[in-house]
């Protein structure tokens, strides 16, 4: 919030937030869009500058001129498809509204006609009911957000739509997608998660294409949840991911999504009616048939393996209820079966925290490719020790939002074990023939 | 080590580690290679199986028949080349030695014969010394490892050599490559680290190609550190990639190493004379100018940023000298702008650690991509409370050897962050035209 002084002004002068003004101060001359104060100085104006960044300025120094309203709405489009709806749930991210990411606002009101407004050929793929959940930047989303989607999507099934769409921040999309996956079984309908990478003041489409694919996936026989994004730095064609097997892997690019381990679902591209699919996947449950398994617990740490790691740290572990290593290679942390007095070994604190009855699950820091702890010692004591995941090829991100998921099932580390090792959504493959022997 | 009556039996029999073997036992009947015992219980036989995993079976119940000696060894081919040495040093890891590894014993010589004799062709490249600093699975190692090497490759320096191979393991080998690029500066020669992602019993010839195209990189103009493997699942070349920017990216692969947010030094295959600069790399400094600056601190903790992250954890970090933490995004971490009462904030945990002295630097388990903590208040909350790294488009791994070579040279936190911001070793990088916009 601004100060009362330039809420007054701002009223006098007819200036909002969202409007193009000119500010003449003693730091320059500045032109952009007038921004909403979230934090700090009340008293300094933001300007979101042309080239994309956003600039402070004193109010008290300043002569302050309109430019330009932000533009009046228009009538929405049409509603043009009026079979069954599908179901838009809103957490915020960029790709969630032009006006609101453009000037900063915090809640998009995310209305059907907002939305037809916003991506006007929206209408003719589908018919559309929307809500916002939240709206945050997704690094602030958590397992409780994770539970609200859920229950949204839970709900909006019993309400009969033919898909959900879920708008999202691409920071944790991936985190998101994949606990979507283990808790909502059986899916009669797809569930897919789409987001931007890039505002949609930019020239680029990137927002409007990813979300018309996403509307157009979530009218398909699919029964899963995926993120829909673009699939290439051009706008051609987006695709679905496997909510289980997707990773952004750019800070920026458009085409930053990306299945790992696995190929993406299909090739979508609505406008010219395409949806190729590059592996199988699971089709429509019947009506009715949703399990919708939200619990989950959040207390489950998440720990990269690296150099100088130290004992204390894997030891201040004890008060968690599951631990995920990221480990290096094939599954590895030092061990040191060798008993060289320079290195220092994790594996004793590692069997502490199993012992104590503490679920340790390995995953890998490479990203890519498939856990396999029988090929080196090291990977030989940590399974001895009681560390799970030999043989999956599961994200660490993945990784992660099952065993959160598998410790709101069951405080039963064996029963956890097995969960953690049973292959519920595409998680962990058989062995490809395109994988290479060790 | 076997127990007494099994290394008896061993005797009398003339059957050694490494030697093929039947056992017939009540488990059934085998054939393989004899294993070291190196851990565990020492009446259990160890055999390597032909399809490479390894099984224990029990003296007690078996007969043992000695199928094959391991070969004997035949001379070493003759050393060509007679100019300038490259020095090999030894860390361990599967390039090591054919039958040391192949057996699974732990500490390999390498002497110029054996490498010799394990690697034909290395003597029409180069004239070879060699030493074994000591031999570990390189998730073993740490910052003491790193300045061992790069002592050893210092003394080799003042000795004359004429460019040093260091064979390491392959799962922190992009640690160590950043490690030594930050420790030897102004190199005169190249370093050049190399590793196998498959043991040489396999018919793919990895290890051999790396080895030899290390050696042929190590003779080049090169004043870099980097890290010469396979450029592709055929035998066909390497990459050169620099110390910097390479990272492990796929667990089993051979050609897991990538060059990330930067094109390879080079395409390298000695056998067609081949060495293809793909981008800029310094060439040799001149002789006497190496400043090895091998002071490092160890106490440095490394954390991976996810969804229900807690505040203790990051409170935890108290009593280390500096934190690089693996955000999201563009670099981010929960900071809840919004104040939303179910986000949790790690914001003022993060300014408690470097409020009380200790830097905290940002990398992004994107892996790809450049920093870019302006775009959006998360990256901006984040500046202000002082972390490091907006603008850079390092390496998780890379920030990491960074910060524990920084503060081994100072412990001024202002020092420390110019250090950190400063491109020392082509860790940062301009912003490129290709890079696109936010």
């Amino acid at each position: 919030m601004y100060s009362k002084k330039i809420e007054e002004f701002f009223r006098k002068s007819d200036i909002s937030v969202g409007d193009r003004i000119a500010v003449s101060s003693v730091k320059g001359e500045f032109e952009g869009l007038l921004m909403p104060r979230v934090e700090g100085e009340q008293d300094v104006l933001v300007i979101k500058l042309d080239n994309g960044y956003n600039i402070g300025i004193g109010f008290g120094d300043s002569k302050i001129k309109l430019i330009e309203k932000m533009k009046a709405r228009k009538a929405p489009p049409k509603q043009e498809k009026t079979d069954g709806e599908v179901a838009i749930l809103g957490c915020g991210g960029t790709i969630a509204s032009k006006i609101e990411y453009r000037t900063g606002a915090v809640y998009p009101a995310i209305t059907p006609e907002e939305l037809r407004m916003t991506f006007p050929d929206i209408g003719k793929i589908a018919g559309i009911r929307s809500k916002s959940l939240f709206s945050l930047f997704s690094e602030d989303m958590n397992a409780e957000h994770w539970k609200i989607v859920a229950d949204a999507v839970a709900d909006e099934i019993k309400d009969g739509v033919e898909g959900a769409v879920v708008m999202h921040g691409t920071d944790t999309m991936g985190y998101t997608a994949a606990a979507l996956s283990f808790m909502l079984q059986n899916l009669p309908i797809p569930v897919v998660l789409v987001g931007a990478q890039r505002s949609s003041d930019r020239p680029s489409s990137e927002n409007e294409m990813n979300m018309l694919n996403a509307v157009y996936c979530a009218k398909k026989d699919i029964g899963e949840v995926g993120v829909c994004m673009h699939a290439g730095i051009n706008d051609d064609f987006c695709h679905l991911h496997r909510g289980t097997r997707v990773r952004k892997m750019h800070s920026s690019r458009r085409d930053a999504f990306r299945s790992i381990n696995s190929p993406p679902i299909a090739v979508v591209d609505w406008m010219h009616g395409r949806f190729e699919a590059l592996t199988e996947y699971k089709k429509r449950s019947p009506a009715g048939s949703l399990q919708a398994k939200t619990k989950i617990n959040d207390n489950v740490a998440m720990v990269y393996v690296h150099p100088n790691i130290k004992t204390k740290l894997i030891e201040s572990l004890s008060g968690y209820d599951g631990v995920v290593l990221v480990g290096t290679g094939l599954g590895h942390a030092p061990s040191n079966p060798f008993n060289d007095k320079r290195v220092h070994s994790v594996l004793p604190a590692i069997k502490g925290l199993v012992d104590s009855g503490i679920p340790v699950v390995m995953s890998s820091q490479t990203i890519s490719g498939r856990l396999c702890m029988r090929v080196y010692t090291t990977g030989r004591l940590l399974m001895e020790a009681g560390v799970i995941g030999d043989g999956a090829d599961w994200l660490p991100e993945t990784a992660y939002a099952k065993l959160c998921w598998v410790l709101g099932q069951t405080k039963d580390a064996k029963k956890a074990k097995e969960l953690m090792m049973t292959n519920l959504a595409g998680e962990i493959s058989g062995r490809s023939p395109m994988m290479e022997e060790y």
